[in-house]
């Protein structure tokens, strides 16, 4: 047998023992740097909404469907519902009173108000306001259902972990009531009432567990804290990202980290004309335009995005974002999960981080 | 020689040679439980403030001196000016357009404001207002001093660690400017515009030090999180420390930990008619009344107070406090220390934790 | 229109836009309990040895596919050459005095030696002995090579995060020298003689990073840890997993935690006749058999092992093993990522946890 | 009344109240730079053991006094049987077959044994082997009792944390039985068999409480750690504190950290004819030569030192080291308080850091 028959057959008696040779597929498996199949991608909301509206009309809400959630598919991911390989990001849609059942499943959430009102998400028996700007979160293991007290549909942005919780199978889903368990309607949670206080950490009441016990970020905290960093930034105080741009972090009160374990949160305010540095990090993000107009470049190709439009933004692409107008923009992206992996590194042009 | 003379000459050499036999001393060095030398004690409002006031009329404040502080000595301490072991407590009293010179060191400060307004306290050149129920951070090392905008005067509560870093002979201190740095006197300080929003984290500006980089905790927002726990209590929700007893820890919303590294503070409501249950814990305390009357029974001695009076708390001391009528309470304390030496115990009466 | 044509329609726009309705996916996406691709498989060193061998017959090792390495594909996992989902299980090969050239990657890695010795793995220019039951590491962006200084052939179990690394899009990977950088071949490396004392760590020399600085756990002091346990547990003392079952982590003696970021390392010793308490775990693992015979039992079926044979389970597989004699057992896992992202979960029999 | 009379009323008024102005004290209370009752001091072994030895003579070991420890008092402490303000040192002496009875106490302990060997420490129920060079262990609260099973008497240093538990007035005893509870005579005690394997962590067993779970520290394994660092700066390698200066730290191979959380103990070893860099450091020490001579040069005072001479460092002294022969010492210090404290400071001749 001469030597290329003999390495045939090696070859089919790897395959037939479910083996596969290294050297074969190195390249591909370990490249010298990160290629992703996710590719850099831009929802409009113009499209995305009248969609939504479309399902609000055909589709109802309930129990097995659960909600009416329209994921975002990165056209990369070979039809996974997925935004990014780590992300899921759905435009969730409820019709004038109509109620999304409770449930829990081991995978975060979270509620990215663009618009509208009268929506409460009552979590572990907390009924939960929704209103534009507002970041709500759902950590995982949590009960939660929504409920819509208006005559008017309201639409939002959902963010979760559902790719990795799969990837690594750590899904657990519990059914609870048809209905939300708590119908009241209060302007503020218990959980702000608790610990929506700055700097304040409650010494009684129930333990924090791994995520925020905080479960609404208001946006008028947002809204000013990006407004304040401009203004001390314009006083010559350091206090922006970079000149022009304010960002901030949803965080956890009772540790200062990541408002959720799985996914990071930010809203970032760039000034009219601003222009970030080009950057690129290991890790996902999925940006949306909460407001003003302006552009995405990712690796070279330049979108045009306004309000409501969403952006995914997979790993070691380089992003630059330039605003047009005043601009502002929520982030969510898995920068907790490559952190605490020891994954992390980031490239800024023109120098190294 | 006898055994006796034998014994003399040895204890006299032991003497000679610095040596001291632990069998002689056992006792008293390593007792059953906390022997402290301090003493629970009382200082009343009424006969501090006249003193304050009087030290205003006759002693300049100035550079060598740098601050009229007074600070309450703890009458088991021996003549040493600590409120206990670990804790100073002290009146500061600044006049009318008065200013306290900039300087810096090791210890770390706080302000906790009784009464009055109009003074700035300008901590690493950001200017901070001071007002009724505030809590104001001067953590170790940092740059401060005060002004008195008004043509009245104020007076407040000092708390310091300059007992634990004498003790630790860790003490660094330098002049600053005769003048404060900044004269500016905005309502809010930078530090609440770069930290001061709930769960909000700036991703640019300075990193955060040990300490919080929130430097004043508004009375606005310690009140309404007491009113609400109360609230929520009374709606059903676990929320206090027990029936009646609503209390919020000041932190460091950087890391949820104590605002600063040395010392927790700590706000405390006691609905009228509440008595807490008795609690003793390793580790000093001092208490001031910031609103309300009542009583605070001390390893079995009552003691009424009313606004403005100090508390002193030793170690393993018994501790209960009743509510004559609504009651509010600052507290600090060196539990931060104690934690971290893995030196706590409490016991509560009726059980252990 | 009718409302069929209309879903119909809806549908259709949906899959244009690259979007996905939840509602026809959640059962999938989130069911209630984990549903694995991979699925339980062993593999026998009878089967895996002679492959090693004809490959090292037939394919030389150098440059380009750089390490003669055969994956076991799960085949569960439609022909991905990975383990589990996360772990990448290979058998490496290395011919009389061959050289696997030097490189770097983001990737981390172990060795573990179920036979032979005469090879050095170089990690960032340390020679690192391999011999069996000894763990060699190499934590991810540390440069390695290996060489065999024998005149016979050795082969050994690579571990590494290939497949997390590929999801996350997070690999990086640099060529160093085609020979590895230092020949000498020590008894012991210098991470040994910096970290292998117990308890002793060096004041000077290199900062650990986040993996172990220590890169060599030997054999004979995993060995007698496993022996001792087992005699403690003979003479009354707590000190094994569950009766008959002695087990140690492999750690980084600089923080205590797991030796490798990504990935759990242990060490398990059943006594004969000893059957473990039938468990569920979130996370997959891979065993291998270091010596000794006996079953594994997965979800209800039983496979027999003995030394050199592979085991993958994947997440929530019911895990029962069972001791026909003496039997020592390699596991690896992703463990360290499914507890830093708050996902840990374990059920066992007759209980929960 | 004029001003002077004023103040005098004044002052006395203040006194009367247990009240003490900050002006009057500032500078010695918050001095520019630490300014230590405690002095440098050295006591040397040829003094101190023959005074044991008296004492063993003379003064029984039993009940009540339960050890015959002599501790070494700083000069400057004003008669306090403290070696540094923090830190208590002693010679314990325990004559043939005598037994010093069990008990336990909330302040942490460690022995250091300089010479002999035949005692056991018997730490919560684990018989530890005492031999020339080992560092054993008492965590805070653990019950321990010595015997001696050999006719000859046996000396070593004790170490406690009994000045800054007094402080704190966090102290805690209790007595056990009058024997020790174990009379056994292992070699190697359980927790060096559970955890005295390098890098290797039992995965049952009891949990780690804040100290080491570790208690015995072997010689063989600290003297083979520092001739490590010495030949492996030889071999060019990075390992060393500076040239010619080995040292390890005790530590929790659990955590990584400091074996007890309130003293750091460490071992240095001095290549003939070295001399350390001068530092300074907030913080206090106590040193003893374990094995050479040589001089340690103290605010520029040098002393001269051999075998078991101890030495007292205060905190912010400027200390040298000079080896006139190779050099082995022992060192302990409040180091982790000061750094848990956020109080560490160092200053080095030629630089800061």
């Amino acid at each position: 047998m001469d030597e290329d028959e003999a390495l045939r057959r090696l070859y089919a008696d790897f395959d037939a023992a479910g083996m596969q040779p290294l050297w074969r597929v190195r390249e591909g498996l370990m490249p010298d740097r990160p290629t992703p199949r996710a590719v850099p991608h831009a929802w409009h909301w113009k499209d995305l909404y009248p969609l939504a509206r479309r399902a609000g009309d055909l589709v109802p809400v309930g129990r097995g469907g659960e909600r009416r959630a329209i994921a975002l598919g990165n056209p990369g991911l070979g039809g996974e519902p997925f935004t990014t390989p780590t992300l899921w990001a759905a435009v969730q849609y409820l019709g004038p009173q109509e109620v999304a059942p409770d449930h829990r499943h081991s995978q975060s959430a979270f509620r990215f108000v663009l618009e509208g009102e009268g929506v409460w998400t009552v979590v572990d028996g907390d009924p939960v306001a929704m209103r534009r700007g507002d970041l709500l979160l759902t950590p995982g293991m949590a009960f939660h259902g929504h409920h819509n007290t208006r005559d008017a549909p309201m639409a939002w942005l959902d963010g979760l972990d559902i790719p990795i919780a799969g990837y690594l199978d750590a899904q657990f889903f519990e059914f609870g009531p048809d209905d939300v368990v708590d119908r009241s309607t209060p302007a503020t949670s218990r959980s702000e009432r608790l610990w929506g206080r700055p700097g304040l950490r409650p010494i009684g009441g129930p333990e924090p567990k791994a995520s925020s016990p905080l479960c609404a970020y208001r946006w008028e905290f947002t809204d000013a804290a990006l407004a304040d960093q401009l203004a001390l930034e314009a006083e010559g105080r350091p206090s922006t990202v970079e000149p022009g741009h304010a960002a901030v972090r949803f965080s956890n009160p009772a540790t200062g980290g990541d408002a959720l374990v799985t996914m990071r949160t930010e809203m970032h305010r760039l000034a009219a004309g601003c222009t970030t540095t080009g950057r690129r990090e290991v890790g996902s993000s999925v940006w949306q335009v909460f407001d003003g107009a302006g552009a995405f470049v990712l690796d070279g190709h330049r979108t045009e995005v306004r309000r409501g439009d969403v952006v995914a933004v997979p790993s070691w692409c380089h992003v630059v974002v330039e605003a047009a107008e005043p601009f502002d923009l929520f982030r969510f992206s898995d920068a907790p999960i490559i952190e605490r992996l020891n994954l992390a590194r980031t490239q800024l042009d023109g120098g190294n981080s």
